[in-house]
């Protein structure tokens, strides 16, 4: 990977010699991708909107988790950019997540989902935070069992999964869930600059996008998402400080086990990135331009001064986009049936 | 307020011993009131559009609260009926509230608020849970603080507080709050019917209705909340046990200091009971059929068997409300210069 990744900075040195001559839509174009008009597809799940409208009642329903408190939308808040703005999330029992919550918002264009890259896709994500002891800290069978006592809930499941013999199962749940998830894409002024209006950018963000491409940040920010795609060490050329790259968490090398891998995290999908502070995995910078600088000096080695740094601040603000009107549902109610939350925290092993 | 009380009974059960012959809406609209097709008006405070979209916003902050967890929707929330669904509420440090959370929806008709109306208006009850230390535990200073640190919201502020020299306070945002609330309120079939609409509601509801009526439920749960506007000793003829009715929480008794306010509640509002469960300020009991026997035995001394209790929860039910269609807001993005978010529990004294 390492070699790749030198491969592709190589490229884009010399690429970027070239930008002042030729025009910067053309390199951005090779570079990135405007977001598409329509919701994408995803592997072996159907969208309908019976799906969708499922997968959002099921995003927003607090009683997915064991305490009834927490919900998808608890810590990818439609309201704030799709992520909960804390360091880290605070879960069940008042527990800390160990990293900063990512966003929502476009998540579907991550080549693999969470900071390491652990799942798949945002279904195999989506069953992740429900049974984390941090987190929501339930479990499948709780979950069907809650879905299970509301009558409204399982004539979702039947129209969003027609044909199955058994719709109810946490496996659809993170159908659902996915569906939904995929509509949430926020078309930017990057994009329709990217699509040839020429007044959507200013020129400060223009100079940004230049910068940007010219250091070499877009040789891990790149694609639909400007980032989201590869794995890459945190300190390429310097290694950060405790303060921002705590010794404790690995990153990847806990998926992989490869010493390679020590350190290392899925770059960062910079969409939404100016409304989704606090940044980095730790969640321990919340100036735009100071993470902006940090990741120049120890990724590409380069010390970025404060002009430079608001320029690409600037184009880093032409990707905050526009979230689709939600309406916020209206939830099946719970009956007697329903299993009761519980706030009670059971400590493991 | 004994006497009052026991007059008051003393009318219903001669007005109810001719309901058989009398028409039951002619009865009803004696004792009840359909909600009305407009926002009421709030004292002191103006409803304009602009007022409402900035309450709607600070409703659904969480940045309101110390923690960046907590807002009003999470314990008030309009996905679930206007609550939270939980015995009582989680809260700052994963501490639990003292009672159980009523429903936000149609609360501006009743006289004053919380289990105790220890705050005449939502405008002062929505200034309790931001500083409650087991809730939100914020404090005035830092809310305006957190609110003057985006610009949008000032904005916003100067849009709803036209004219005020100094619109971002504390007044200001219970004001705001207040007014988005005053339009949460929820038509339900028994409106319609109260209305003229005969098949608004079903023949075991009409039953249920007549026995509300006729058994006294009406003296206290009355006008158009079914009750929210007066207090009442919960165990009026037989006090509930200890598991219904925890012998700590005096009620009243905590705002007047009079020995006859000792376990006297605000009589709960009644609308959209059915999905609002646990019940009671307690949050004990979950099914809704057995707290109207609990109440029909405590307040009333009638033991009701499940036959009437049935027909008493089909009338309740048909006080489940439509919620006005809420499009989730997109606040404002907190900046560098927003208070950071502090989950820690400071202890009191």
């Amino acid at each position: 990977m390492f070699k790749s990744l030198i491969l592709t900075s190589a490229f884009f040195v010399s690429a970027t010699q070239v930008v002042v001559a030729q025009d910067l839509r053309e390199v951005a174009l090779d570079i990135f991708k405007p977001l598409p008009s329509t919701v994408p597809s995803v592997r072996d799940n159907p969208i309908t909107d019976a799906k969708i409208d499922l997968g959002k009642a099921l995003f927003f329903d607090p009683r997915m988790s064991a305490s009834g408190v927490f919900s998808c939308n608890s810590c990818h808040n439609l309201a704030t950019g799709g992520d909960d703005n804390l360091e880290t999330s605070i879960g069940h029992g008042w527990q800390r997540g160990p990293r900063n919550a990512p966003t929502v918002l476009n998540s579907v264009f991550n080549e693999a989902q969470f900071w390491d890259g652990r799942a798949a896709d945002l279904a195999e994500q989506a069953k992740g935070p429900v049974q984390a002891g941090v987190e929501m800290a339930n479990t499948p069978q709780n979950v069907l069992a809650t879905l299970n006592s509301m009558p409204q809930y399982v004539d979702w499941f039947g129209s969003a999964f027609e044909g199955d013999s058994d719709p109810v199962t946490f496996d659809n749940f993170a159908k659902a869930i996915e569906a939904y998830e995929a509509t949430l894409i926020t078309p930017a002024p990057f994009d329709a600059w990217l699509n040839g209006d020429e007044n959507a950018m200013s020129e400060q963000q223009l100079a940004g996008l230049e910068k940007f491409v010219d250091l070499g940040c877009a040789s891990c920010h790149s694609g639909v998402n400007l980032g989201g795609t590869g794995y890459y060490p945190f300190g390429l050329i310097e290694k950060p400080g405790a303060d921002v790259l705590p010794e404790g968490d690995k990153g990847r090398f806990a998926v992989t086990e490869t010493a390679d891998d020590e350190y290392v995290f899925r770059a960062a999908p910079l969409r939404n990135i100016a409304v989704t502070a606090p940044y980095f995995h730790s969640g321990k910078v919340w100036d735009l331009q100071v993470a902006v600088q940090i990741m120049a000096e120890s990724q590409l080695g380069e010390e970025l001064d404060n002009q430079s740094a608001a320029e690409i601040v600037a184009f880093l603000e032409s990707l905050t986009g526009e979230i689709p009107a939600v309406t916020y549902p209206v939830l099946p109610a719970e009956t007697k049936d329903t299993p009761r939350p519980s706030g009670d925290v059971i400590s493991e092993g």
